[in-house]
């Protein structure tokens, strides 16, 4: 671990006022440090475009949310260079370090001492006519879902070729074990512990009541075509990409074969996260 | 009883069908009938505008499914005229009267003796800067929806200008009892008996999982401010009615002064349409 | 106001406590109190019996939780004395008044000047041969439950003697708004606004997905036949009173001709009761 | 394939009849033969005892519903004999085969062309000063459940020794995914592919709203300590087998080491049960 990249969340003072503190700290381990544009700005210093700090680093220090870890992991995805989550605010399922606690795990981190988890990802292709017309890679979850105004749409759902239903739904969420507290959580779907082998299929509002979320082994492909014509209808990636669809377009998702890598200090366990974020012990 | 207005489905063979099996048997009775422009088109008969049928006779035959009947109650709303809904397709929620019993059940009309139900509407105001900018009468939900792209939208509720919470949501619907086994129920909201004076208010896709539906007094005015800015979100009453709103934008809805009357055939009674519609009996 | 009862919660210290603390305050209005057994004891004062307390006095003060207001509820259903629910550990959706609050409180409850609301009270009746064998009034709810090793059992379900469906599931729920937040919403109910008239109809893990809550008028009368033999199944009453069923035992639910009185105080509405309890506003 | 046992419910005509029928087909086919004493009693036969049957044969039929079925794997669970179900009333998830389909399906069994799903079952261990006095292995579900006329009650619950909660609830459900279409589904639970490894933790009518559902990864080890004492509290096996549990109990539940072996018939797939047991395409 000699090359470290730092991004920080955009539009907010914290990274920049964390990364200053860091920076002195960094320098006398003589590691070579690549900060994002917007972070170094802030500090008068020079940057590094986001997009190319994964190929020139050996693992990556975030400050910010799970909404900026997510967006990390979507870029790093091709490179697996490791991941550190700083949370800036409260704490988050993947920020799990806490301000306070930086250095310590940090230290931790630089000796190798620190366990790294390797967290599944979505790869989504949309065809269109037999071609593949736009393909992601997803930390979190891939979404179907109707504009504003439509209907309930139908979506025609397959399991490795073996037709599952046709949904009337708002929408449909395929989402990692990752993804499973994010969005799907808010449609009825469980909670997945992160590192079991699945993906969560959970219908949006379905018409049907029945259509409870259902959860795959990860080596299963799912394709869900958009039957319904006339209306507004989108694909989601990890709520932060949009695409739009038309009729009898399929979505193909299945497990990436990439897959995130985050820093877990040990001090924090998944339960305790779950009890902190849910209020668990509280109504 | 003595004039009797005919809307039919658009779209759909069946109506014209079955008006032009009834127009001989309502000869008989000496009634002036009033058919929709669409349906009278298909019996090369000459119509008379949807619109204007409602100022013209003293009830309404509707030959659909339950979004007709939604749309048929809307269009009647301030005039009070009673609806007989005749379904064409499946048991509706509105349309209790089957093909084969209509002759039956119209004698019992037509003579006084089919009770009438009223049914609650609500009313929508959306106000922007203190003003009134739309107004509608629906006899299921308001519904307050992000378009597919946006993020999570922050809406602030007030109940007789008590705050609420601020719902972080997909979106929030304030249904009727009647749209209760609509979106409502999608969305996770309870069955409530059609007569209950209350009106239900339940989030979609709350983040907040303890935000549960609400059922609350038919009296009470619900005021629900879009605090979100920057994402496309829309108004839609009775899912056929569409209305952009902006950051600010604030929706007030209450009982309407409005209601809906049904012949409602003592043949079947409500517990009997959640039977089969909901396949209660069935898992 | 002249006679004032104290009620504290049996098997706890703080009571006394505080009752300690008031005594001197209150003998101060001149006012002729009641201080049930278990708390006066504590003081080494002589008490009045519990149940005596309600038809010697003009009000109510309860000191404990929300278990101790509903059975004091039950306590005073016939005779109209309302309460207050002074808290002594964490907010309470009936004991709305804080420890630090108390003598502010007081001094307006005293002046006439705290508006009293009134809670109906379902009335319970159990048949076995077409005879009532069996009669309580409750605050919260009616609970039909199978024993622990019983399998699933079966209730035919009638509301006004039509029928409803024959729930298959682990119990049924007939709960009072003010019961909605309690075991009814763990079941799936949704929060019934405390004075809607209306009486909520829940299953408890129902077989049939779709047996979803049902929000009934209050004017109704339930009736629930337990269908299912050779099974262990309870009624249990505000989830205080047992008593033991039998197949074809009928349980008949209405509103009960009493209602309950509570005091509440102009400080504390029932959303912010619904944001301190659930937790609105966080995850 | 040489030996075979024949299991029927019990209780029922059919499965006599059907056996009764079979018996001539198999015999041409020169099979020993195996019936339970039971339906071969029915058949003026002499019969096996169940409990002896799994160490006598080459694979089972059963004739009967889910439940059978379950109960038969427990039976043979240390045995590893493959298991075919056929159904005697309406289709189940493990009795796939249909009375009409019989013998086409079980050609292909004998000559080695069925294949055969293995399917999890749990290990579950009660600990009471620190010692092991009941162990069993179930095919569905352990669940810990209050007696009816018991209080919430408090379950702490460890993963791999690690704390996850105290679960204030009616109960708990720790499911395989062959269970989770069974009464975690009724508890609010997701639909898990039956092959998937995973140990579904599912929490009945929890007090804390936000206490989800909870797929875990097969490896690891739930335990659930019983904290409240002064209840009747049950430890329930499949549904079928009760054990009553004291206050600090210990109910260990872990992957078993032996599994089911189901056949099944290529004509009828997971997705197809589910469209038919839960009417999906209907609402």
């Amino acid at each position: 671990m000699k090359k470290i990249g730092i991004i920080g969340k955009t539009g907010k003072r914290e990274p920049a006022e964390m990364v200053k503190k860091l920076l002195p700290w960094l320098s006398k381990k003589k590691l070579e440090i690549y900060i994002d544009i917007e972070t170094a700005g802030a500090l008068r210093m020079e940057g590094t475009p986001r997009s190319q700090i994964p190929s020139l680093v050996d693992m990556i220090i975030v400050f910010g949310g799970d909404g900026t870890m997510i967006s990390v992991a979507r870029l790093v995805a091709d490179k697996g260079v490791p991941i550190l989550g700083v949370n800036i605010g409260g704490l988050g399922f993947l920020t799990a370090v806490q301000k306070d606690d930086l250095y310590e795990v940090l230290e931790k981190v630089l000796s190798g001492g620190c366990p790294v988890e390797e967290r599944m990802m979505l790869n989504a292709c949309v065809y269109r006519h037999s071609e593949c017309i736009a393909e992601n890679v997803v930390m979190n979850d891939v979404v179907v879902n109707k504009g504003a105004l439509a209907r309930i749409i139908d979506l025609e759902a397959y399991i490795d070729h073996t037709y599952v239903t046709t949904f009337k739904a708002d929408g449909l969420i395929v989402s990692t074990p990752t993804g499973s507290t994010g969005y799907a959580l808010s449609a009825g779907g469980p909670i997945v512990y992160p590192t079991l082998n699945s993906i969560i299929l959970a219908p949006i509002c379905p018409h049907t009541l029945t259509n409870r979320p259902t959860i795959l082994p990860d080596h299963v492909q799912v394709e869900i075509m958009l039957r319904s014509g006339n209306e507004d209808v989108f694909l989601t990636l990890d709520g932060q990409v949009g695409f739009s669809l038309k009729q009898n377009d399929i979505i193909q998702v299945k497990k990436s074969q990439h897959s995130t890598r985050f820093f877990t200090p040990c001090e924090i366990d998944y339960f305790k996260i779950l009890r902190t974020k849910l209020r668990w012990g509280e109504r």
